[in-house]
C-alpha cells in the first residue's frame, strides 16, 4: 500500500466511527430537558448528517486530540459537534434562497427530499445540537474546556467566520472582492471549521496554549490548501469526475485566487501551503504522520 | 401606581438594559477568533435583535437570577443569549417558506428589510452568537455552570425543544393533534424557552438542584398561561388592539386548547396556573415579589 492508500483506509475508518456516533445522536431517545422528538425533523436531520461524506473535519479533530493522547471517545464526540455544524451549512446552502441546489451527493437535498421550511428547522436544529453535544458532561473533559470548545466553535461558525463568509460570498457577484477580499471570504467560508477542527484537538486534550495555537495555524494552512484545490479542480476538471457541476465559479461570475493568478501559481501556493503544514507539526515527529498526510490529501485531492 | 404599573415600569428598566447589552455585542468590533464581521449582515442582525420587543424572557432571567444573589452583569449576559435565540427564531419562522409574514412590531421582517438569504444567515448567526455569549469567560461565571447554561438552552431550543415545536406547528394542520398533542407542542415552541429563561437565573447564581427544578417549574406555568393568554387573545380580541392580525388561528386551522374548551375555561386555568407559578415561589417570599406579578402580566395581558 502507498502512503496515500493508508491515509485513505484511516480516514474512511474514522468516517464510520463517527457515522456510527452522530447515528446514535440522532436516534429518538429523548435525552433530560427535552420534551419530544418530532419523527419527520429528525428523519431530515438524519439525511442531512449521514450522506456518506469524507468527514474530512471529524478526522481532523480525532487526529489532533491523539498528538495530545487526548480521549478518544471525547475526542470523537466533539468530532461530531462538529460535522453537525458542516452538515447545517451545507443544509443552508443548498435552500433556494441561497445556492438553490437539488443534489448533494447525488441525493436529493433536505428541501427537496422533504420541504424549505424543515430543512431550514433540520439545520437549525442541527447547529443547536453542535452545542448540545459540546456542552454535554457526556463529552467527558472538564466545564472548563467544554466550555472553550463552545466559544471556539462558536466564533468559527458564526457571523465572524462562517456564516459571515457565506454572506460575503452571497455578494461577491455584486461587490466583486479584491485578492485580499477573496483570501477572506475565504477564510471564512471553508477555512474557519477546517482551522478549529485542528485546534479542537489541542482543547479536548487541554494542550498547552502554545501546542493550540500551532495547531490552529496548521489547519488555517490545510483549510487555504483545501479552498485552492477546489477552485483549482473548478477551473481545469470536469464534472464526471467531479462528481458535481465542474466550472461553477466561472459561471456564477464568482472570482478566485486561481482565476486571478492562474493554474501554475495555484499549484505553486499548493506545495508551499503543504510544506508549511508539515513544518508545523515538526515538534510532534512520528506522532503527526497521518495529519502530515492528510495535509498532501487536502492539497492534490482528484476530486 | 399600581402594582401593575410598577411591574411595567421594571420591565421597561430590564428591556433598556438588555437593548444596550445587545447594541453592543452587535458592534463591529472584532473578537478573538473572529475574522471580519460582515457590515450588512450585522445590520441584518441588528435589524432583528433591536426591534422594541417587550423582553419578557431576559427579564425573567434576570429576576430570577436575583432572587439567588446572582451577579447582576452575568445575569444580563445570559438574557442577551437567550433573547438573540428569541430572536432568531422569529426571523427564520417569518421567512416565506415558514410563516411568511412581511411585518412584525410595524416594521418589515428581516428578509423584506433585506433578502431571505440573509435572513437565514442573520437568524443562524444570532442562534449561533447566544452559546458564544454564554460560553464566553465575560459571562463572569465558573465554567461549570457556563457549560450548564450552554446544554439546557441547546435543548431547550433544538428538536427537542423550540425547533421541534415549530415543526410540529407546521404539521398540524395536516396532523390535527388531539389536547395532548397540542399541549406537548406549546410546551416545545413557547413553553421551553421561558422555562429556560426562570431555570437559567437559578443556573448563574449556582443555585441548588431544587431551586433550580423549582424556577423550571415556575417556568414552565407561566410559559403554559402565556400561550393560553395568547390564543385567548387570537380568539377574543381585535386586530386593532392587538397591533397584529386576530384570528389568525382559526384562519389556518390551527386547534388551539381555547377553541377545545372555550374562552370561559381558558380563563378558568389562567387563574390556576397563576395561583400555582405564585406558589412555587412561596419559598422566596417578598424578594419573588417581581417575578410573582410577571405571572400576573402574563395571564391578564390585553395585548
Amino acid at each position: 500500500m502507498t502512503a496515500a492508500d493508508t491515509f485513505e483506509t484511516i480516514l474512511e475508518m474514522r468516517a464510520r466511527a463517527v457515522e456510527d456516533l452522530l447515528g446514535s445522536l440522532l436516534d429518538e431517545r429523548i435525552l433530560p430537558g427535552e420534551i419530544a422528538r418530532p419523527a419527520r425533523l429528525l428523519q431530515a436531520m438524519r439525511h442531512g448528517v449521514l450522506n456518506g461524506g469524507k468527514r474530512l473535519r471529524p478526522f481532523l479533530v480525532v487526529e489532533s486530540a491523539g498528538l495530545f493522547g487526548a480521549d478518544q471517545d471525547a475526542a470523537l464526540r466533539v468530532a461530531a459537534a462538529l460535522e453537525c455544524v458542516h452538515c447545517y451549512s451545507l443544509i443552508h446552502d443548498d435552500l433556494p434562497a441561497m445556492d438553490d441546489d437539488d443534489l448533494r451527493r447525488g441525493q436529493p437535498t433536505v428541501h427537496k427530499a422533504y420541504d424549505e421550511a424543515t430543512a431550514i428547522l433540520a439545520g437549525d436544529s442541527l447547529l443547536t445540537l453542535a452545542f448540545d453535544i459540546l456542552a454535554d458532561e457526556a463529552t467527558a473533559i472538564a466545564a472548563d474546556r467544554r466550555a472553550a470548545l463552545v466559544l471556539a466553535l462558536a466564533r468559527a461558525a458564526g457571523a465572524g467566520g462562517m456564516a459571515g463568509g457565506q454572506a460575503l460570498d452571497l455578494d461577491a457577484e455584486r461587490t466583486q472582492p479584491d485578492e485580499a477580499g477573496i483570501i477572506t471570504l475565504q477564510a471564512m467560508k471553508t477555512g474557519a471549521l477546517i482551522r478549529f477542527a485542528c485546534e479542537a484537538g489541542a482543547i479536548v486534550a487541554g494542550a498547552p496554549a502554545a501546542d493550540r495555537e500551532r495547531l490552529a495555524e496548521f489547519g488555517s494552512a490545510i483549510g487555504l490548501a483545501f479552498q485552492l484545490a477546489d477552485d483549482l479542480l473548478d477551473l481545469t476538471s470536469d464534472t464526471t469526475t467531479l462528481g458535481k457541476t465542474a466550472g461553477k465559479d466561472v459561471a456564477a461570475g464568482k472570482a478566485t485566487l486561481v482565476q486571478l493568478h492562474g493554474p501554475d501559481w495555484t499549484r505553486r501556493q499548493l506545495d508551499g501551503l503543504v510544506l508549511q503544514a508539515r513544518e508545523l507539526l515538526k515538534p510532534y515527529g512520528a506522532a503527526a504522520s497521518t495529519l502530515k498526510l492528510a495535509a498532501n490529501f487536502v492539497a492534490t485531492r482528484r476530486k
